[in-house]
């Protein structure tokens, strides 16, 4: 069940909010992602809100306006609370009903244009928090690139492990350490074991990484014991956001054997506040690629409409700005540059494996893919693959090199979709600080 | 801070509830853990609960009679809603003034008993539920000998790796099935592939496992960035539950490399309805046993009052009962038994490394210790270890064999407490049944 086209989607479509028009704006009518805000700094309730240009539309207000009928109304009144969980659960024709709804309303000439701008906030005057209450979060490993140079780091003879082209690896991560951009966080401890050392120590990690991903909001949940089939598995995801899976690597060589990472991993995950729904995302699908001689997926993991058009081209960046560089007023330096499609496994394929043995999913988990690292060496997605395992240093505009992040460092992902006859769409950004270590 | 021994853990003490003093009953007024229920097939809302003898205390009919003061009064109120969360949240100040002013009511002579009697549920007409809505779920593997025998089994020249007796070794598991006692799930389905194969298929997992855990309750959570020092580790922890963490091995062996089992596990977890609190604990403490030789512990993970009496004496044992032992009239025969003291691994120090990195845990998160299987073969907690990955089986009381589980078998763990001068205290049951896989 893939997103089709619609009006909401049509290039020629006029918003009366002048901002959605600026050139390189991620927020055009086409877009519309959900979040979850207030006015910073007052006590106002969170509620749901809808970006355009540099506003949002207040989706409680707009609730207490009554602009809409059916679907549309019912998911409007799922938005206007806390979190979109809600929202989230009512799954796709309510989701659908409710962007034609905001789309019609936020046309030029709409009927609806006083009642809407009303309702609208200045993004310059708004603070974001987690789009959802996050029950379980995921992080899949679907880039056969990043599970090759990693692979090559700890096994240079075999890289790939033999599972891989069969199995969309994935394990559990922590819900709770899970933060919406920007966030700031403090460089973590833990034991850290030198190769020649006879015994570990506690002290702050020296090889703090990033891992650029994205974050895939489920929408309707399954009861558990029954298994989501690939044909129905899209009509489970509500949509997508940037995410940074920040990670230890010193932390991560000691702890992870036998049974995956843990704290190299879960103390902070930072994720962009704008949920760019899978509706807003039809224009930008993709086939999914695998090398001729690579094996068929299992059929649980396979459809005709999968190949067709089960990936997603999503074009994505990091930048590093070091506390140096914000003193001497340069900007972010980009340090990669990938695109979603390079994955191995798709979106659909995530959640029919994963609810294969009767696991249940419940509206508002999150499933990350996993570092997006493409072919190329600038595609690496992670300072331990760009940097071959702090081997080769980065060059800063500043003088500065890196090998992994220094305290005061700033990470910014950003993701934009663009492709022939239709308009380009944003994520907005997804921006994490590295605070120092606590005194240990 | 340990919980110390007062009045509530009195030998002596006596309940107008008779039969809190029959013989062999888990729940004397010595006891008294807490639960979510409601009567079995009404809709009436859940509510907490605690169990007396055959009987539950409804704290929600008990809050409307507002018997106690102060913060037993406010403890009471946190435990009348749905979900304990609130009530852990509260800390051990709380549940400590709670516990005692439940005892006090519950005694023989006090002038609580017409208000408090007139809360009774029998046990019989109530179903239980969830006692916590789980942020987060962790498992460690706190057991030496679970590691190193199955470790055996992957790697019959290394069984322990280096870094087992310097890290608790823990990882992420999936709050959404996790589920209360008594819980029948489906055989899962994954993909298995047989050593000598080219290619998996997905099939029924023939190598269904239990594994004998405690779960550990946690009670007030730290912000994001702030460890926990192991000296307050156990003021984090509202109590304890009987775990099993079933599991499919052949899952498991094809999908675990590199990042941790996933499928193998996440299809069904089930816990023991009735937690028992930390406090009810403070008679079975027991110091911390490491062999001569072992490292000190690193000193996050070190302490006086930990060495002393960090570990608990929880006597477990694991029965099987088959279908063909169900209709045959045999009870369910014990296949393992073991203790919770023998684990390398306190509680304190699971909460100390959890949070040494600045991972927050939050009121109702679920720790499992791991498969808590003692240094001898009948102390073996999984059937991999119990029948040396399925090549001894066990014979059972109809004649059938058993190396893993089969569709129809229900296992059953129980727990108990028993220590000079103190009365003995249980942990209920935790039952699953293995329900036929379905059709792929």
């Amino acid at each position: 069940m893939m997103a089709t086209l619609n009006e909401t989607h049509d290039p020629a479509l006029r918003s009366w909010v002048e901002s959605a028009h600026r050139a390189g704006t991620d927020f055009p009518i086409q877009n519309l992602p959900f979040g979850v805000f207030r006015r910073a700094g007052s006590q106002e309730p969170w509620r749901g809100g809808v970006a355009i240009g540099d506003q949002i539309v207040d989706l409680a207000a707009l609730h207490r306006a009554h602009p809409f009928d059916g679907a549309a109304a019912e998911a409007l009144a799922a938005a206007a609370g806390p979190t979109l969980n809600a929202l989230m659960a009512l799954g796709p024709a309510h989701w659908g009903a409710l962007r034609l709804a905001l789309s019609r309303a936020l046309r030029q000439g709409s009927a609806l244009e006083a009642a809407v701008a009303a309702c609208l906030v200045p993004q310059a005057t708004a603070e974001l928090t987690l789009p959802a209450r996050i029950g379980d979060y995921t992080d899949f490993y679907t880039s056969i690139h990043h599970a090759t140079n990693i692979g090559r780091l700890f096994r240079p003879d075999n890289p790939l492990l033999p599972n891989y082209k069969w199995v969309p690896i994935g394990y559990h991560g922590r819900s709770s350490s899970v933060a919406v951009s920007p966030q700031a966080f403090r460089r973590p401890c833990g034991q850290i074991k030198a190769p020649e050392a006879a015994a570990p120590v506690l002290a702050p990690s020296r090889r703090l990484d990033i891992e650029l991903e994205l974050g895939l909001f489920v929408g309707p949940g399954n009861a558990l014991g029954e298994p989501i089939p690939i044909a129905q598995a899209e009509a489970h995801l509500f949509g997508v956001v940037l995410l940074n899976d920040w990670s230890a690597r010193d932390i991560q060589a000691w702890e992870y054997q036998p049974l995956g990472p843990f704290l190299a991993k879960n103390f902070a995950t930072t994720i962009s506040p704008w949920v760019v729904t899978w509706e807003a995302l039809a224009p930008f699908r993709a086939p999914l690629e695998r090398p001729a001689g690579d094996p068929s997926p299992l059929s649980y993991l396979d459809s005709e409409a999968n190949r067709r058009a089960g990936a997603l081209a999503i074009e994505l960046e990091v930048a590093l700005r070091s506390a140096h560089m914000r003193a001497q007023g340069l900007p972010a330096h980009p340090i990669a540059r990938t695109n979603y499609r390079y994955a191995y496994w798709t979106p659909a394929q995530l959640v029919a494996h994963h609810t294969v043995n009767g696991c249940s999913l419940q509206p508002g988990d999150l499933l990350g893919t996993g570092t997006l690292s493409g072919p190329a060496r600038e595609q690496a997605a992670a300072l331990i693959e760009l940097t071959e395992g702090g081997k080769r240093p980065l060059e800063l505009p500043s003088g500065e090199r890196r090998t992994f992040l220094e305290d005061g460092d700033e990470v910014t992902l950003t993701g934009w979709c663009e492709a022939p006859g239709a308009v380009r769409i944003g994520f907005g950004t997804c921006t994490g600080l590295v605070l120092p270590a606590p005194t240990v």
